[in-house]
């Protein structure tokens, strides 16, 4: 069956279900989403799309965002990333400080909130505006300028941030943060504060499955080396404690947000993006995590 | 460049080294194995092997046969076993008790000790003879009668095995195991004597490269989806808390053993098989590693 | 007002208050003691007696006994003790296995159960007996042969007891153990057993109020320093986790066990001893500890 | 002997011995100190003074200064302050985060930082100025308008205070802090810049051992009861993760500072003040703690 018709039904089939979960309502931005939104977009390597319900409707990234980052300082740093955070699952919710305690404030892994505020570090140390560069280099990756930055959602951010506040001073207290608190936290809530539609998204990701993705001016991304290590740490550590569920059901590498976002690559053939707010207990999309793992299973999409 | 010649330049390059690591020497019979022994083979879905070195020595198997003993409970009782053991990376040493106490007795993954311990449970309520009816299951997956337990080696386990004892009992204490620890325990000191050589184990490991592998009594092992699942599960609980490194630098599942072993599994291609006793900090063989990273890396074999 | 007068119109206003808290009913023997027995019994190192209620029934003392085996083995190896076990409050349940784990099978103090089980174990390594040894001990310090075991609370004790046949395992895996954990555990599940009465409970442990107490057979029990600091560990370390709310509404060193009962120490003052079967949420009895609070505050007795 | 000829005594021992330990250098105030101060003062509830050294020296007294604080905010709420915070010893370091986070943002005592900080925003939401407030409240019970917050210190504090800001916003988090936590850590680095010598601490402290003690302007501090009770929390509490020990080797409540002041209370008979810069691996001043547990073992001193 053609990808969009088995897109088509397994849609159809759960809009009839109960959209279970809840959304993410702390900050007033998130609460205010229509909460049976549900959008999927995919992109495969040979520049086909397909897709259906509200997949050209923006949304916070909010997580999403830490790959981008990631790929971003590892194509500046290459390896030397890693003497500052880790590459293992945590085996704790994404927001612990428990583990940064006996790990003295070197993160698990950079999709926790500490590694992506280690990351967030070394890129406020390299950008004069690291604000701008970054938005500069999604923008070349998803070939659009359409692509922004919410400024209302990342001083929401800010206000209620009293956790990511807390890791990133606790993370400088062990000297892994070069950076004033202040500067990391303002680049870490605009960096997650990004909207894009699952089409953008599903573009934008397309560079870890596709080999021979070049930008228009500037070439690789990363080399092909590095892009299958992001998908290997996407794998092991992409949905926090619910890594190895993702990985056990769905069988691809991915990355969640909590604004209802989720991107799954499969290598050398598509990248897929869903979007719907409502969030399992876990903190991820419930539509979108039984989204894409009716359609791995139908499509026999799998790594493994 | 062919496989086999990849295999011996590889090979040749590791041997020059330094063997670093230390072998494990807390039973007799794994401190007088020779510590600088060194054996690959690999065994393709396509019916061709290749190897090099001491592949056709025994060797304890250890953990990695906590991957067979897992089969076969999937094989039984298909999803139920996940209600006594969970899918997730643990994020801590294979021998933690810490997470045991928090998740109330239910172990995070089926590969660290706790997990294979209630796995060995489920099988002990199953069969009047476990360990009989395990080494036959193993022997028809491997086509071989030349398998077998080294019951030294459970008795020395047996003896300095308090750390386990105390997992188990543990466990016992939360009510997540249904027979006495005294059985359970011995079963699993058993199962972890079973003595391959690198071919064997890479022949056994085959069904879960192979979705054609069948058995010549009863066919398949387990069907497409969980040999899919059991290698997500390699992929992201695989080498305890070196998992993430396993899957970043060599990039497919597989599974360690504290004998120095090591099985790798490449979806639709291959099954290969280290084995050097010499074991890194985290208790993975050191050689079994290195020779890993490069020859993924040089075949191009990675599933992202 | 009177001790006497004191104590009998607590009883009575407790005894009109509701019951609350639940009675141990993990093994069949403390199940089916009366939850509203209630007895209490001081004695004055003026060699005066005061008491009410159930105070001459037995009860299972149960991690009382614990105290009293440090004594025994303060006695016989002075400060040498503090090499195997600590003397710091432990901030955990009394069978958290998490703190050994990190403090690296080294107990945080002797009266949570992994510290008591490491006093058990000098204890069998000194004597050819333990369990005949320490029985002599209780007897003369509390001048009675009347004071015994119940074998049949030991043995369904250890029928039961897998969590702490998993730390004496753990405390063993870290060296820290130097007999067998069944040796162990068999003296420590029998020390457990011990019955008294309030009475007795109260006579056995004037000496740790009493300088100038002497057994007629042996002398001093421990030096003055020695009774001290017993006492000053009953403070910090009796109650396990509200260790801090006993010594703060209380005001006393004590020590409590599962079977109901408490006994506290007024140095240079007297001892008393509390029982009544039904628990509060810590594992504490809830009306022993309603007397004691009111008891101290009425007769303004505190070390503080 | 007299208390004075002891003193002298076991100064003039100690001073003769090497002084073992390091001072804290975390803030360039402290490091200036000379390490080898070493004073002591005591108050009796007579009236009497004794003393020797380098008493009449202004030193950071820190940490003693959270039992100030303490007590004022249990003089202003009594029991109600119970809910914001807990009574239990911790188990762990004084700025732990773990604890914390299993316990939702209720600190286990209000000495650890997070339990202080929690005080801290109680006085914040009482007082318009609760500097002043609280520097007039230790002024009366000195009665001395010698003393003084050192503003440099707590400047210095606050540039380094990354610990502290994540302990502040990780409560704040958890909805345990009622003000914003940059006024909280203002007033509480303020707080723990308080200057006193050997002398007026041993004065300030005198209240906690006197139950007769009177203010000239305002009477008692805290009732008789809240007075014992303090003194309970100090006992288990007052030395963090070495509280234990304090208690069993120096018998009295007490409370210690990283700028390497220590009080100890003997409630109806005196408080005594010790100072000297260099501390023991826990945090706790060498030397004080030498003189401390030499003193009450010679002066039969204990509450035990």
């Amino acid at each position: 069956m053609p990808y969009q018709q088995i897109i088509t039904n397994i849609y159809k089939s759960i809009i009839q279900e109960d959209n279970a979960g809840e959304a993410a309502t702390y900050i007033p931005q998130l609460a205010t989403v229509n909460q049976d939104a549900f959008g999927v977009h995919m992109s495969t390597i040979g520049h086909q799309e397909f897709g259906i319900g509200d997949r050209y409707t923006k949304f916070s990234i909010q997580s999403i965002s830490k790959v981008l980052s990631l790929c971003l300082a590892y194509k500046i740093w290459g390896s030397e990333i890693w003497k500052r955070v880790g590459v293992e699952p945590s085996g704790s919710p994404f927001n612990s400080l428990v583990q940064l305690e006996s790990d003295k404030g070197i993160p698990r892994n950079p999709f926790i909130n500490a590694g992506a505020l280690v990351i967030c570090d070394l890129l406020v140390s390299e950008f004069s505006n690291p604000k701008e560069y970054y938005l500069n280099f999604i923008r070349e990756i998803t070939n659009s300028n359409n692509i922004n930055y919410n400024p209302g959602i990342a001083e929401s951010e800010k206000e209620v941030g009293y956790r990511n506040i807390a890791i990133c001073n606790f993370i400088k207290s062990f000297g892994n943060l070069k950076n004033s608190p202040d500067e990391v936290l303002d680049f870490y809530f605009t960096m997650c504060s990004l909207e894009m539609t699952c089409q953008e998204l599903s573009k934008t990701f397309l560079f870890l499955a596709d080999d021979n993705f070049r930008t228009s001016t500037n070439g690789r991304i990363l080399n092909m080396s590095q892009a299958k290590r992001i998908n290997a740490l996407m794998q092991t550590c992409g949905f926090y404690d619910e890594s190895g569920e993702f990985s056990f059901k769905v069988g691809l590498p991915g990355k969640s947000g909590v604004g209802g976002g989720i991107i799954a690559i499969f290598p050398d053939k598509y990248s897929i993006a869903v979007w719907s707010p409502k969030l399992n207990k876990k903190g991820n999309s419930y539509r979108g995590m039984r989204f894409l793992e009716m359609f791995t299973t139908q499509t026999e999409s799998s790594i493994f």
